[in-house]
């Protein structure tokens, strides 16, 4: 077992003697086998020395007991590591960011404590789940959704401090910017409520985000500045119908007016659901089936492997042949039908504009779904959760290759065709140079309006050699996208360190800033050290 | 003139010679005649000896010039009160929070630095107003937004950290919301920028708010954490079209299930436009004009002359006789004209569950309007900076009994029929105890999605006496809406700590947050001492 850094045995168990008394016996995990649950099951550091690990565990189960566990954690100098249910794998999973810390663990704080479906609101605890929240609005035949994320099992709080995103509508994809007023135990073991919950047993908390003074609710995200006990979250009223169609064009360039009128639709809030781009050649859930005329595989293969790769010509004439577009983007709308077939039509007169696109009718459907719909769909994009995503994803057998875990690496990237030829090129070169996999012609997600986000998945494996490859490609790509003034927007532990210090506009300003905030708040350093990149005065005067 | 506390002439007089030499003493305001122009125009203690004044005022042209005068402010002990323009009337205007202060006018930077009509946004400098990036926007041609408070002559960042709201669709009228990026000065002189731009010239500043770690912005938002330099904001695309129809119902209670049903369509983003609710015997601007049959005077003050007040029947006959609602809420919408209309038609359908509920088209145009529409119409509704409230507000002649000027009264109060009823009452029966003028049967404005906020204005005069009243008043009101969990969002300087008493929440847990966080970024408490609330150390201790 890893001890906190300075702790001796005795002084370690003395403070876990006392941790105990609040939280019970049975709710405090010290052996090997309880402790090893709290691995990163992504680890790049697999088995390595640098594997980041926790010493033990604790499980509160109430808001008082999380703060009795921050006052002992201050006299005895103790990290800790709080989680929610610690699902965010590719991000770090339960791990803490500071070996030998006792992890947090908030599961056991699952309640949801309020849903008021005229408002459209829940309030709920860290240890909810976006299952736990769905079955409770369904069992209570709530018509309200919840975006989740691909997988559903973590933890709406977990997800919004992280700053994930979902697949509905584009005011609640953002899972940060959805929330709406906070509870947090402080580094010290202080309670506060942000906004409106700072007024006392004001019925407006999750009605109104900002409160009277400084809004620092934006403060508690990456970071490690406190421990989220309770937040509210903005929920999408059901919507009567959902329709998507896809708009597809047929030059190279095309890629440019594309962007820029999808972008339109959604700045004017015409389109309101996740505008899905890229190259049908090689993204194939972007074809609608009765446009597949032949199979994706050797032909596109060999045009791919042509000495020097193929000219814009040759994929233009490949996608001509194939009936499919250079480009396509699906449009996605959530409202009453009479809405949003109008919404459809006015997008296909504005896309029009571009010579030569054409439009597929993709999908409508009344919504609820049925159970049969469901199971078809992408669950997601209705609100559902669901681990199918797991069916595709690392340690399945359904890709060639099966590996243990994967790590993104996802930069904004500015939000035109232009910069995402760019950002192909370069990532195309870079993933060639560092014999990465990477799907060609990919385009951008985008989980937030306005933004583009270019996501590149790395393997995680248990082979100690191939772990160090990939963590040194990465690095090397964090490098090439700041060339480029492309910024990571969240990232695992192990790369933390290395992101932010590509955030550095005058002499690392921003995080100087970071570090003189969390002396103030946790001056004995014991809340999550060096979570995205904040490290406690006593560790980073060590390095 | 009055010098900061603490400081002799001389010391004082060493500060401004240094601070000239940085400004030019062109630049450097210390005559009795240049400070006067600062003060607050509205001010609850004119001619007092509390009325908040300046010492002297400095007006930066540069970035550096700011870092340097927060360096010698530091140097010498000397507090500064950055604005913007100054022109948030009610609010505080140019006028410090600590007498004595030196004003930063950053009126001179008032640079637009970039306007990307594809991506919809602008990058600006604090001394930007509404007229100037409207004119800017209009002799460039772009076919983007704005959305201005009324008046138009305030700046762009100031109404933003001030959190005040406008008039067009609802992602916009949030100012700081509609914020993304921003460069600050800190206390300390540093130069920081969030978001994206900690990236060094990264394009995505404008298109990505949160950036990589913390996510720090809303703190310096009713605070005095920063100086902010530059903003951006994301634009409106210029709507093809604006419709607004009222709906009408007919019994007391039917205010329930309205705004239940109104904000469903809000919550489900079909309708973006701001919705105005009122009761037309008492709100006149909510009667389209065909719809009123008798004029609204004598018959209406009897009525609620009614010993023991009206009932809700007399209400209710009095309004069957005239042909209005007893409520109504007039709803708009701007889009593309056959989305808008199938809107307007769903909204018609939902809202068509009120039992004898009554609809009425007040308006549809084509967008742009022609400069004879804009003209007759209510002009930040399309946008369009003006001065038109000047008009009918305050000096006026046009109001019966002319005052210097107003100080709002606006907290948040929870979004439901019932608690307007509450607050209807609450507010009415104190105002009839302390005097004031109400408007009877006031709903509440929406200028945030999903809170309400019930507006209150107090008049400001000349007369010392009347103004000691009114403090008294203010302040009895606050504590009365405290009684009720109602919180005021934001308030003049004279009413900054009494509001943020009320914020009490764990005996003032997000103060004592604030002031941890001022003390370590602000040590000498040179910045803005006392804004919302917020003292640093020395003036904490001496009370």
């Amino acid at each position: 077992m890893k001890l906190p850094r300075g702790l001796s045995q005795a002084a370690f168990d003395a403070a876990i003697a006392r941790f105990s008394q609040v939280v019970g016996a049975e709710w405090t995990f010290t052996s090997e086998e309880d402790v090893e649950l709290y691995r990163d099951a992504y680890s790049p550091f697999h088995g390595e020395d640098e594997e980041l690990v926790a010493s033990a565990a604790l499980a509160p189960d109430s808001v008082e007991q999380v703060r009795e566990i921050v006052r002992i954690a201050n006299d005895h100098r103790v990290p800790l590591y709080p989680i929610s249910t610690g699902r965010n794998l590719g991000y770090g999973g339960s791990a803490p960011t500071l070996s030998g810390s006792v992890v947090l663990d908030l599961r056991r704080m699952n309640r949801i404590l309020e849903v008021n479906e005229t408002n459209a609101y829940a309030l709920v605890e860290p240890g909810v789940s976006y299952f736990d929240l769905y079955r409770h609005l369904r069992a209570h035949g709530h018509k309200l959704w919840i975006d989740t994320p691909d997988p559903g099992w973590g933890s709406l709080i977990g997800n919004a401090m992280d700053r994930g995103g979902g697949y509905t509508a584009a005011s609640y994809r953002n899972h940060f910017d959805a929330h709406c007023g906070m509870e947090l135990v402080l580094p010290n073991g202080e309670l506060m409520r942000t906004g409106m919950g700072a007024m006392p047993n004001a019925q407006t908390w999750q009605q109104y985000k900002a409160g009277f003074g400084p809004w620092i609710d934006g403060m508690f995200s990456q970071s490690n500045f406190g421990i989220c006990t309770k937040m509210g979250f903005w929920l999408m009223p059901e919507p009567e119908a959902y329709l998507a169609g896809t708009v597809s064009v047929r030059r190279f360039d095309d890629l440019m007016p594309l962007v820029d009128l999808v972008s339109h639709l959604e700045n004017a809030g015409i389109v309101n659901g996740m505008p899905l781009f890229g190259c049908p050649l090689t993204n194939p859930t972007l074809v609608p089936a009765e446009e597949v005329r032949k199979p994706l595989d050797a032909e596109v293969a060999a045009v791919f492997g042509k000495p020097g790769g193929p000219s814009h010509a040759d994929l233009e004439a490949l996608c001509r042949q194939r009936g499919v577009g250079m480009w396509a983007c699906r449009l996605q709308f959530y409202g009453p039908e009479e809405v949003i077939r109008a919404q459809w039509r006015h997008a296909q007169k504005k896309l029009a504009a571009i010579a030569g696109a054409w439009f597929t009718d993709d999908a409508y459907y009344d919504l609820p779904l049925t159970d049969a719909q469901a199971d078809k769909s992408h669950k997601v994009t209705f609100g559902i959760p669901n681990l199918n995503i797991f069916f595709i994803g690392a340690r399945s057998e359904h890709i060639p290759q099966p590996t243990q875990g994967h790590i993104w690496f996802a930069p904004i990237i500015p939000r035109s065709g232009a910069e995402i030829f760019k950002a192909q090129q370069v990532f195309e070169q870079a993933a060639r140079e560092l014999g990465l996999l990477a799907v060609p012609l990919s385009v951008a997600a985008t989980y937030w309006n306005r933004a583009f986000i270019y996501i590149f998945g790395f393997a995680v494996t248990h082979d100690v050699e191939q772990n160090r490859r990939m963590r040194e490609s990465y690095r090397k790509l964090v490098a090439i996208a700041a060339e480029h003034c492309w910024g990571e927007y969240r990232t695992a532990p192990a790369f933390q360190d290395a992101v932010m210090a590509t955030y550095s506009f005058n002499e690392h300003a921003l995080l100087r800033f970071h570090e003189t905030i969390k002396d103030a708040i946790d001056p004995n350093g014991i809340l999550a050290p060096g979570r995205y990149g904040i490290w406690p005065k006593h560790l980073r005067q060590q390095g």
